[in-house]
C-alpha cells in the first residue's frame, strides 16, 4: 500500500489471462454495502476496443493493455434511492473500494494503474454495450510501468489526522 | 485481500498508537483525484467518544475500541461542482479507496472493521468538532474480531464480469 503510485505510462508488453485472473479475483473480494456486490466489471483487453475507449476517455494518458470499466449495477443497490445517502452514493464508495483492490493487485504483481473518472459516459456505454442499469463509474487503465515509479507529495499527516474529535489535532495527548 | 472480512464484534482488547499508526499511514497512502488528498479522518478511541458516537450511527452494532470517521475536504476538490462527475462523487470514490487501505491493514494487523454509512450526520459532524467544509462519509469500527472471521457468499464471478464489451461474458474467447 505504501510503495503504490499511480501510474500514467505503459510499456507494450502484454497482460497475460493469470494475471488479470488474480488481479479481478482481489477486486471482487472488496467490502460492499450489504454484500450486495452491487457492482460489474468489464476487462477489455482486445487493440481495437482500447484504442476506442481512449478516444472518449482524456483523463487515459499512455497506451494501456488493460482497461477496466467499473460499474455500479442500479438494481443490486443495497439502499432505495431518497435516503441518506442514497443508493448511487452508497455505490460510488464499494466500487472505489474494489478499484482499490484492483490497484493494489495490480502494484503487487508489478504492473501500475490509474483510476479514471474523465471520460464521456454515453460513448463508453455503447462502446461496452451496457444496460441501463449498468452506470460505468471509473475507467482503469493497467499495464507495465514505463518508467520507475516515483514517490509524490504526499499533506502533512497532521492536516488530515486528528484524533478524538476535530480540533485536537495540535494538542492530542493520546 | 482474499482473506479480508466484515468484523462487527469486537473483543475489548485495546488497539495501540503503533497499530494505529501503521493503520492510519497505510490509509493515507490511498490515491486520490489528481493527488488532492481531499479528504479528513478523526481517529476516536476516548470510550466516552466511542459511546456517544454510537449512540448516533446504527449501523455500528458491536463495541469497537476505534472509530475512524472519514470525511471529505470541500475546499481541497480536485474538480469544481457542476462538472460530471462533480466533486461530491469524486469525493466519495476517493474516500473509499482510503477507507480499502485502512480495513485492508487493519486485517493485516489481525483486527477487523467494516465500513458503515448509516448514520446521523449533524450528531456526528457536532460530536466531532467538524468544520463546515468537511463532509462525514464513512464510520469505520475496528477492533479485535470477537468470533472467527467466516468467508461470505460471493456472486458468481461470470455474473459480474465481462470481456472486452458486456454481452461477452458466457461467450468470451480469452
Amino acid at each position: 500500500m505504501r510503495t503504490r503510485r499511480v501510474v500514467r505510462e505503459y510499456t507494450d508488453h502484454r497482460i497475460d489471462d493469470t494475471t488479470l485472473d488474480q488481479m479481478l479475483a482481489a477486486m471482487l473480494a472488496a467490502p460492499s454495502a450489504s454484500n450486495k456486490q452491487a457492482w460489474a466489471f468489464v476487462a477489455v483487453r482486445e487493440p481495437r476496443m482500447l484504442r476506442l475507449i481512449r478516444a472518449f476517455a482524456p483523463g487515459i494518458i499512455g497506451h494501456p493493455q488493460l482497461i477496466v470499466a467499473a460499474c455500479f449495477d442500479r438494481t443490486r443497490a443495497a439502499r432505495p434511492e431518497g435516503r441518506v445517502p442514497g443508493a448511487w452514493e452508497v455505490g460510488l464508495l464499494c466500487v472505489g473500494m474494489a478499484v482499490e483492490n484492483l490497484l493494489l493487485a495490480a502494484h503487487a504483481l508489478g504492473l501500475g494503474g490509474c483510476p479514471v473518472s474523465s471520460f464521456r459516459k454515453d460513448p463508453i456505454r455503447t462502446l461496452l454495450d451496457l444496460p441501463a442499469h449498468l452506470e460505468p463509474v471509473l475507467l482503469v487503465p493497467i499495464g507495465h510501468p514505463a518508467q520507475p515509479v516515483e514517490p509524490n507529495h504526499r499533506r502533512d499527516r497532521n492536516e488530515v489526522i486528528s484524533y478524538d474529535s476535530w480540533n485536537q489535532r495540535a494538542t492530542a495527548d493520546r
